[in-house]
């Protein structure tokens, strides 16, 4: 079985990231971000929970409810890792994953050891709240993940197990019933790519389908006193008049009917992105029409110019439009993350570059921020502005964004470059080393670049014979114009899809090289987004950025901009290497009134030159005072 | 006994109040707010839970467990109402509270209906939320004022039955404990003044000057199991290490050590009020040095420009200096009533004017703001900027606003004229006739205005005899300059305190005509504000104005006003009487964006002019997006 697909990434195997700056960042997961993690895991009682689950350990359940689920993306993290370079610790803490997941599995299957430890009699009693399915699905993701890099099948037979069990249960003709927390559905899909068996795919489009039509099973979940037990704080649940209120898990209404984004962010991503891939299985149009309406929605009304998503702390998801606070975002890690993941499958779907203007956003800002230049630090939430107190920390209790940038990091390469039969995608152009095979011609494809630092790029190009392929290289949003040479001088086939496309037949050594004209370049937003309103923001192609205390000397939020003066761009070493702004404009000196209010004009001003850095950058010299969207003068 | 005092108030029957602006809201108050809220107080069991105390009415307790105090205050309206005019209505419901109230007292003395009912055996045993002796604080209140006002002493009976039981469980060498509310301590003051028994005021000191040393009497507390369950919400009492964290309920340091304000703003002010009153007793250097500092703190970085206070939802009070968000400001109806009267008791503490500045920017603005023209709607918490969501409602299930605001109107002239043996303070030019006794001799007192509409005053003094006193007249800090026309065309003796001071005999007639200068202005805050950087407010004499969609015709946040600009006040018949402010300024057009995030200058600008109205009458035309801190062009 396998999906019908307009394009696809290349296996991890087949790419080698070169480039100084994600290259960078690989070799940190490797060195630092995998082996600390594996620390946490150990220190918290993650990998005991398993060990004790199996017997093999006193004790009993510690943390929270899902918490199995950190283990198994840890281990999909690894998984990409080592598929990156085979590094013996890395390889070491992942067997340690594999071997306390594998002895906690009961023999029918079941594995959560939550409920093992301390609910054995109340599984799939609360599966609004309380995650099993949620659980499992990462687990399936795991299992997918390790076999398919580095094809051991201990985790992928477990998950089978699991899976099987679920269908035992719940399906057509058996229980109605799907986990609050979305996220199997697109794991079983995976599962079903990775066993050839599409009951797997099957089944995730009936609980994909199943969900928000009335009644909903959380409904009688909430009048079993049982399952209230589980997870008592129900009010949040409920409507003002008291009545089930499904937007919190999008289970208000079919998907078909979805108009806008709601509730928990990162359950959405998780939804829309394995309703992306049946979507896409099926050429479903009413579904790839609801898919782009609620898209639209999000990315026209309700994201953050850094790709967060979901400002809100009380649901952690969304709320209205154009409702965009800065101070207090939420914008979850794992919701940006979730935002790359489905970016990826609308743009497998449609073709469509403009998903990867959303994409690189997400990566290079909304999702990248969430980890420490260190790589072991990282941010739950983040905001657009800080007045010092936002910190990160090595671990949360909650820990559900550490392992989701790391496998994110580990896969990058899925979202840079796509591949189809007789197509090669240039989304994203970061330095790689990568072979595919078009026609049937085995090709060496090899792409020179400093990107996100520059706009310009080397493409080359050697089939073992030559060979006719389209090449489609992305034209971003952000770039003014794209100048792309061939030493035969020839124009672009076509342009489709926010793509220049080239059909030709290629020979050893063809050589493109491309200028995407990378220049500074403020935004504003939208007249709605009441917060913004007299601001503007400082980008530099698939970089936002920002202004911190540390540069500027006082509070970032004191300056005001001149939008029409040139901005100095300025290569450096600070932070591991960026390109700061220098921007010029008028900062108000933070001097105190005598009285807290004073007759206008008792503000002084001064000529101002502020150093703008990366949004993702920011917060790794201490927290501080941050801002990205500064005042215009 | 009587307290030390440099100065008092008139009784409210030696004043009545002749202007257009208090006097519709007392005449409002009288005919609207009194008989709506008893309505309320009846449909909500607030009276049926002292009948069912009483065993005159089947039934338990309903509402939440502070509910009696709603009544009480409710009652001391009633009495101040009935000094304005002997209204049937009001006296009718004030007899229906107090029989109530009367029936339920136990033989003991003890009165609660919520533990009378619910608890019988807990009573004493979760002293800091509970709210026994709060809810005694406000009956002790009402029965000096029903008493001080009509001579009716049933109510100050039971609150005297009430004191001595407290004082037979609680004092030196025997249970040491105080109320996690402050109240009890300003009224058990109140009563010591009402009963020349100052015994009351001693165990007022004595609560005052235990609170804050450790250990905390709350802290055995939060070991009682039985405690604990009647308030099982602990946590937000702790400290992030566990420990018990004294901030919430002003118990974290003696009072003398205080020098931020901190925890629950109403919590805060009622000590504050009962501790300016022992320090004015005993002209006590030390405690009034610790007021100041925390006054200072307060009005200096923690004050709203409308005199709101307590920024946070999540204490319902304070959290950091120059923390003043103004969407989620909290700001509540009675924090601010509270900073009135705790203003008061520093005013007379000290002689100060200074305190009449934030005095009336409370009473004008933040209190007044909590209900409606119409007066039977009402605000909880009151924002500087609202997107359209917050509204007035008939009442609260926590209704402790609705009565606060009444009894404040009821007793408006506490606040404007001061009185001592041989001179009469003008803090406020409010209209009215009034009555006192200098050295001796009976003086008629006439002031004419129509403030806050203007600044220009006259006043006339009227003699028995010709008699000497001082006439002090306070020049506020927003009067520019302030013109005094006397006949005789004679110079103030001298300048006292932020008052002008003649000191003189005066003669039946004697009449000053006065100019406080009002124009309209704009103020900047402390640009530690962040929230407030790049903005201004405007204001007009004690008012602060605001700008809604009403009068705007589309969002104000799109506003940049041109604060060089003239603006121009004009005299209009809306919202029952208001001078508006017409300003010049820019307006971004709210027209669409084709992207959320477009270049610079996709904005559109164009010239505009706004109306704003008085901050106190927003919102009395449905719900609308409203803004006080208008971006500076």
């Amino acid at each position: 079985m396998s999906l019908q697909r307009r394009m696809h990434s290349l296996p991890l195997s087949d790419v080698k990231i070169t480039d100084s700056f994600w290259g960078r960042w690989q070799r940190v997961l490797i060195d630092v971000t995998l082996p600390t993690q594996f620390d946490q895991l150990v220190a918290t009682g993650r990998i005991a929970n398993f060990n004790r689950a199996a017997g093999k350990e006193e004790g009993t359940f510690e943390g929270l409810w899902f918490n199995d689920s950190d283990a198994y993306k840890y281990a999909e993290a690894c998984a990409y890792a080592l598929t990156i370079r085979d590094d013996p610790k890395v390889r070491e803490c992942l067997n340690a994953v594999i071997e306390a997941v594998t002895g906690a599995q009961q023999s029918d299957g079941y594995i959560n050891t939550f409920f093992q430890l301390l609910h054995p009699t109340l599984k799939w009693r609360n599966l609004n709240m309380m995650h099993e399915m949620y659980c499992g699905g990462h687990l399936i993701e795991a299992g997918v993940a390790v076999f398919e890099c580095l094809g051991d099948r201990r985790l992928l037979d477990v998950s089978i197990r699991f899976a099987d069990l679920v269908m035992s249960v719940f399906g057509p003709g058996k229980r109605r019933g799907y986990c609050g927390h979305e996220e199997i559905e697109l794991a079983l899909i995976r599962l079903s790519g990775a066993t050839g068996n599409s009951k797997y795919l099957e089944f995730a489009r009936w609980m994909v389908e199943e969900r928000g039509h009335s009644p909903s099973p959380f409904e009688a979940e909430l009048q079993d006193p049982e399952s209230v037990a589980l997870w008592p704080r129900t009010g949040s649940l409920l409507t003002k008049q008291g009545r089930y209120d499904g937007q919190y898990a999008q289970d208000h209404l079919p998907i078909r009917e979805h108009t806008e984004i709601v509730g928990h962010a990162v359950r959405a991503m998780y939804l829309y992105i394995a309703a992306a891939e049946l979507g896409d299985d099926k050429d479903d149009t009413a579904l790839e029409q609801a898919l782009l309406r609620i898209w639209n929605n999000l990315t026209g009304r309700r994201m953050y110019v850094t790709a967060g998503i979901g400002p809100s702390s009380s649901n952690e998801g969304f709320t209205a439009d154009f409702d965009l606070p800065n101070l207090s975002a939420y914008a979850e890690t794992c919701a940006s993350c979730g935002l790359v993941f489905w970016g990826h499958k609308m743009l497998e779907m449609t073709g469509d570059g403009d998903f990867v203007d959303v994409i690189e956003r997400a990566l290079f800002n909304g999702a990248l921020s969430g980890i420490s230049l260190s790589g072991d630090h990282y941010f739950y939430t983040n905001p657009l502005e800080s007045r010092g107190t936002h910190e990160r920390t090595p671990w949360f209790t909650c820990a559900c964004c550490p392992p989701n940038i790391a496998r994110l990091i580990g896969s990058v390469s899925n979202y840079a470059y796509g591949v189809s039969s007789d197509a090669f995608y240039v989304h994203i152009p970061i330095a790689c080393e990568a072979q595919a095979t078009f026609n049937g011609v085995p090709v060496q494809l090899k792409i020179e670049s400093d990107y996100p630092w520059s706009g310009k790029y080397k493409l080359t190009i050697s089939p073992k014979k030559p060979v006719q392929f389209k090449l489609l290289l992305r034209i971003p949003a952000w770039s003014s114009e794209m100048e792309i040479d061939l030493p035969t001088a020839e124009e672009p086939a076509d342009y489709e899809g926010g793509y220049a496309v080239f059909d030709r037949t290629w020979t050893e050594g063809d050589t493109l090289t491309i200028d995407l004209c990378m220049e500074p370049n403020w935004v504003e937003a939208d007249p709605r987004v009441k917060d913004n309103l007299g601001r503007a923001a400082l980008c530099n192609g698939p970089l936002v950025y920002a202004l911190e205390r540390t540069d500027f000397g006082c509070a970032p939020q004191l300056f005001s901009a001149d939008v029409e003066a040139p901005v100095i761009v300025q290569k450096e070493k600070l932070l591991e290497g960026v390109n700061t702004l220098m921007v010029e404009g008028l900062s108000i000196k933070e001097i105190a009134f005598d009285e807290l209010y004073s007759p206008v004009g008792s503000t002084e001003m001064i000529e101002s030159k502020a150093k703008f850095i990366p949004y993702y950058a920011w917060c790794n010299r201490g927290p501080t005072d941050m801002q990205v969207w500064v005042r215009q003068m």
